[in-house]
């Protein structure tokens, strides 16, 4: 790739990654005399926290994905570039990509996020896809829709217990989020469309090998949640750790069961930020930064998102969630700009944390702003509101609105398409996935 | 797969594909003394008229595509299976799918369509790939996409032409409507967002054989879509076959050029259902049926849509445009009920042509309904308010029309997402066809 052609003498700003934490950190310089160059590995920027409907047949990926650089056809001092980052040469100030090509900083912000890790079980992934990309997304749709369309056809008793029995592993808010919804799917929506199997009988699993759903949130909500989770039908297994992961379905502990969909929300892993920068991580593999999210002994270098091991103020780690993204993109654009006049740096970064919401289903939520508990459909509401309200544009705001209303008004999902993939008759195949970072 | 389980007396009716042929059909069975099994390779019914919408960016592939089980969900006669067919026993009534299971019937409908056909040059597929199917579509807009993505980082001038350079294949309503949006899409939209290089000079190439764009409309229409789609920044190439397809373009009568996208548009070929039935077919490869539509000497056995020979009262053979496949399930409905009532057949299938309708771009089109002839914005109005009325189900047409509205009152794409296929820096690799009939 061509060094930047324009010989402006403005510095450069390379942000890797248009998550949360990166379009906050752009859009916050805007002018701020700096030429930016944005690069990511994907062309555009993803909602993540509705990607589960989008795995869920409710919502299309067009709803919740915007084109990055369209985000910003109107900032002239911003390039966008759609490439893999493969490493960083610290000493020379470049940023190293995947055809060998590289780009040159004066400032550098990682912000490239995080996957879903198996640990250490990486064969299990497989059998157990992730919820991170929208790639991710279909696959899981397609197994989901096909295990029904297969266990129509399917004679043999045992053989369509196992294609009607969804396994769901972790129960933070994405594994509760898919396993509502799942449930709903089977025991309210499909049956009507079968003939010769009644979805209404589906198992679907929550597992989870601590002692609560939604552990991140105060006990009487997680106890409300797995309520509401029964309620839909779901069984949530609670204390119960997966000991083996395998086509033919899911072992707890000692006890195997058949399922032909497994989902794994279970556990994320940093990008190998630390890794392209050589500087310690924890055992996430978050790189470790310093009050101002810089890189150990490097003030050029930011790290910020999923991807920094940040703690908050009483020690525990910031969770990995869209708004700490964001507060940390924020606060690396005050550094910046505060660098850039010359003024002193602010006070180091601290996370705010503004609360944690979880959906079960489409009328049940609980929400934690600490000061303040809901749960129901109140909370349901506050959770609609709010996520319409962070969508980028009046087109997906309108967009999503619309599939929602037609969801709870017809009582049926969207997009319930399976495409993609291989031949559909090679149900466990998982497509190789196109986007993953090297490892 | 077990044969039907039911042990009810009703004679057994197979419908392969739930195209616009077998939807109409089965729609039109309501109420008949039948028990009807709707097998297709895709879970979902798909609009095929508006797919180069998906293609180009402006759609997302759920607003024109419906589970075919739930079009079906309140007709307990009906049952829908996910299914490939691989041919037919007809000594034995049965139909034999990709698993070594069969279903038996009474009564068989292939309503199979067709897939592109490179008149025998199948080696140009991976070049140049056409339009039938959602992954298609999917392919479709990453490549055209990528190759923006590409031009911006490409330093070699000569690269950055071929990568700015789109060839679209065959002058048919197809190939108009993908150019004319892919102009627009270069020289409207994208300049904006690209920093190192300007789309609007991207060279949009219409090639056609013959000798006019559109030639199953009368020739002032023709004339008027050259002048639209040149109005649009499209270079069109009449009169010009190609006669070779490679990685690196296109070679034209004995011109090469350099191009990385490349769409074909050119031709179809029918399904295999002659084959299946050893009958004759014609030089598509469509089926020869008699006046009922039935293979010849066997009245159990209809063919409809775009894999049937059939001609109009003058001799040429029916277009292979949705309404044709419609009138052909709607005819073989009307047999099969005289039949079930002991009435006599009624008089053979006669096609009613209705009219050709074409869009250019977002403003221009042309309508032809034999006496009468639209063009430009109220043709464009006609197209998009009918195109919207044969939608199925009302969500699908608010959210098309709000896709369309949003489209047309900001200048923006909403679909415009690079996703699937293999690792994008793979760009000319295209991923297996999950979905293809068997050759």
């Amino acid at each position: 790739m061509a060094e930047t052609q324009h010989s402006r003498e403005a510095p450069h700003l390379v942000v890797v990654g248009a998550g949360f934490g990166g379009l906050q950190l752009v859009h916050d310089l805007k002018g701020a005399t700096l030429r930016i160059t944005l690069i990511d590995q994907r062309n555009h920027h993803l909602f993540q926290p509705l990607l589960y409907q989008v795995a869920t047949t409710i919502l299309a990926a067009s709803e919740i994905a915007w084109p990055i650089r369209r985000l910003f056809r109107e900032r002239a001092d911003v390039t966008t570039l759609l490439g893999e980052v493969t490493g960083v040469d610290k000493a020379g100030r470049r940023v190293l990509l995947e055809d060998g090509s590289s780009v040159g900083y004066d400032t550098l912000v990682l912000a490239t996020g995080a996957r879903h890790s198996y640990f250490g079980h990486d064969e299990w992934e497989p059998h157990a896809p992730g919820l991170k990309t929208l790639e991710d997304a279909t696959t899981i749709r397609r197994r989901m829709l096909l295990a029904f369309e297969r266990a129509e056809r399917e004679t043999d008793p045992e053989a369509r217990r196992a294609l009607l029995t969804f396994a769901v592993i972790g129960a933070g808010p994405t594994g509760v989020e898919l396993a509502g919804i799942i449930a709903e799917l089977a025991k309210q929506i499909l049956w009507q469309e079968f003939r010769r199997i009644d979805t209404r009988g589906a198992r679907i699993l929550l597992i989870e090998a601590g002692a609560r759903v939604l552990p991140a949130f105060p006990e009487p909500l997680s106890a409300y949640a797995k309520q509401a989770l029964a309620k839909l039908g779901v069984e949530v297994l609670l204390g119960k750790p997966v000991s083996e992961i395998a086509e033919e379905g899911v072992t707890i502990g000692e006890e195997f069961v058949a399922c032909r969909t497994i989902i794994w929300a279970a556990g994320v892993a940093a990008s190998p930020a630390a890794e392209w920068l050589d500087i310690g991580a924890d055992k996430a593999g978050r790189a470790l930064v310093d009050g101002q999210l810089n890189a150990p002994g490097h003030p050029e270098i930011f790290i910020v998102g999923d991807t920094a091991a940040v703690t908050t103020p009483n020690g525990k780690p910031v969770p990995g969630i869209a708004p700490a993204a964001k507060q940390q993109g924020a606060h690396v654009a005050q550094v910046i700009r505060a660098r850039l006049a010359g003024k002193p740096a602010p006070s180091p970064f601290r996370y705010r944390h503004q609360g944690n919401l979880a959906t079960i289903g489409k009328s049940a939520a609980v929400v934690d702003f600490g000061w303040l508990q809901l749960r129901g459909w109140i909370a349901w509401w506050f959770w609609g509101i709010a996520h319409i309200f962070f969508l980028i544009g009046a087109r997906s705001r309108v967009a999503v609105a619309w599939s929602w209303f037609w969801t709870f008004a017809s009582g049926q999902h969207s997009a319930r398409l399976i495409t993609q993939g291989r031949k559909w008759t090679d149900a466990s195949a998982r497509p190789p996935d196109p986007d993953r970072p090297p490892a």
